[in-house]
């Protein structure tokens, strides 16, 4: 009998509708790397990465990711072995960009030094505010994020330009560019976001020379990954007052390490990599599986979230 | 020659425009009270107010007051004097929004807990988050705040119920009730925003009564005024946990006594009254005060934000 390798959380109430819509698949969680009968991968784990590129698991025909970013899979491994990979890309399109205005807020309305004088039981009234009104964001990796995002930031009467591989439209933004023309919309933007996924491309994308194409006293907020970012150049555009503010969910290093500067310069918030945590993930992982379990029984092209192996996203 | 009082700060380039526009008025800003010839108040100040009370400043016809809460100014008095009173009003708009959602992503999002966590170096994960998505905002006090509120809270895909006076539509709310139904109304919400304006009967609205009619677990903003709160009953009800978590920008008492037991409490968030701070104040109340202006110049009725002395707003 073909089995399922489950490798990621599943509640009795998944597994239970499962076996009602897949009878003709076994359910294993234990990692035997010479069970070629293992079909289909719910979930990923270092392990099994391992087991596959020592030759393992031959008969994985498809992988279904539960996060976003695949940038630490053997992604030319699976294309040789033509496995089939999605991903829960989408599911985070919310928490991310919650986030990302939890950053921005937490400088542009002072939370993060509110939080700080509440610690000292201080009234630290001050008039200074950077309103959101009017304000242009330019969003780096106009995807289904960004969509969210700019949503949001039209809401709140910001001016949202984006920036995407093929400069095609996406809703809710004013206008869309080609990454070619990254140079040329930089210094217009009051505030940058990158959501960049991290391929060859977008490895350390974010230098010295860029940051100081940026208009002086941008805000800078990271919530893709942070080795597209050369952080001893944020940090010397931070101290220098170019970027007048970052908010930085991802990191070249995480944990961040403790001795870091980043860590202890008012003019910078951090959270640790929270931008995926969602509410009831399961639920949402699952949805996309049963989509694709569908397309997959009825051999037709699995539906939701499919990776281009090659691309990297 | 008739003359402008003016209480609020007036840059160089508004005095200019406003001798062209308004070349029939003197400006002064010396409180003289035996000074009758004084018809227009730009701003406001306690000793103005004490002059006003002790039957000075007889010929004044109008006053624009530079804030939105006129709960503080001696309506009764200008009433009987039959003085105009027009507002700043509609002005806070956008910065109310913003620090509002400040607030509760300090939260949901556990900025708060993030600054403190940033400020000892540790990296501090957690997968704990509440998620907007489908949760059901309720706006006690829907108006133009309010609406903009709503504007934004759709955008992060939440279902935004209202409250106000008459039950009226109000743009972007699903539903608006009127005040007598808020009993009914308020269990439903995962999110209660108080905007009310502080009158007679708002005073001490929210007490332990009406907080326990609340969904236990209910997130709570104040962005209206301090004395609609019993604040023991609020201290009280996050104590017990029924109310999770308070993001507070007003308070009974301002500054907020330094051993105030809300300090402490980590499922609070305080701010020093910062839902007025707009960048570039000035510029949007001169042009409230120039559309009335042309509009008094005219003997016509004045037409930004003319407040009802009976309602109080």
């Amino acid at each position: 009998m073909k089995k399922i390798l489950l490798l990621f959380e599943m509640p009795e109430s998944q597994r239970q509708e499962l076996k009602k819509i897949a009878p003709e698949y076994e359910w294993t969680t234990t990692l035997v790397p010479s069970d070629d009968t293992v079909e289909i991968v719910y979930g990923w784990s270092p392990e099994f990465g391992t087991m596959l590129k020592d030759g393992g698991f031959k008969g994985v025909c498809w992988i279904q990711f539960p996060y976003a970013g695949v940038n630490q899979l053997p992604l030319a491994l699976l294309g040789k072995r033509q496995i089939m990979l999605t991903n829960g890309s989408g599911i985070h399109t919310s928490s991310m960009t919650e986030v990302l205005f939890g950053h921005l807020l937490s400088y542009t309305r002072s939370f993060k030094k509110y939080t700080l004088s509440q610690q000292a039981h201080q009234w630290a009234y001050n008039e200074w505010s950077f309103d959101f009104v009017d304000k242009t964001m330019l969003v780096i990796g106009a995807g289904k994020i960004g969509q969210e995002v700019a949503r949001v930031a039209k809401a709140f009467h910001m001016h949202v330009l984006g920036i995407n591989r093929s400069g095609n439209k996406v809703e809710n933004f004013e206008m869309i560019y080609p990454m070619k023309d990254l140079q040329n919309i930089l210094p217009g933007a009051d505030i940058v976001v990158n959501i960049l996924p991290l391929t060859e491309e977008t490895t350390h994308l974010y230098d010295s020379a860029l940051f100081h194409q940026m208009k002086k006293g941008v805000l800078f907020v990271n919530m893709g990954r942070g080795q597209s970012v050369v952080t001893n150049d944020l940090v010397y555009a931070l101290e220098s007052g170019h970027v007048a503010f970052a908010g930085l969910d991802v990191f070249e290093q995480e944990p961040l390490p403790k001795d870091h500067p980043l860590w202890d310069m008012a003019q910078v918030s951090i959270t640790p990599h929270i931008g995926g945590v969602v509410e009831n993930y399961p639920k949402h992982i699952f949805a996309i599986f049963k989509e694709n379990l569908k397309a997959y029984q009825r051999s037709q092209p699995l539906v939701r979230n499919c990776v281009d192996l090659k691309l990297g996203y």
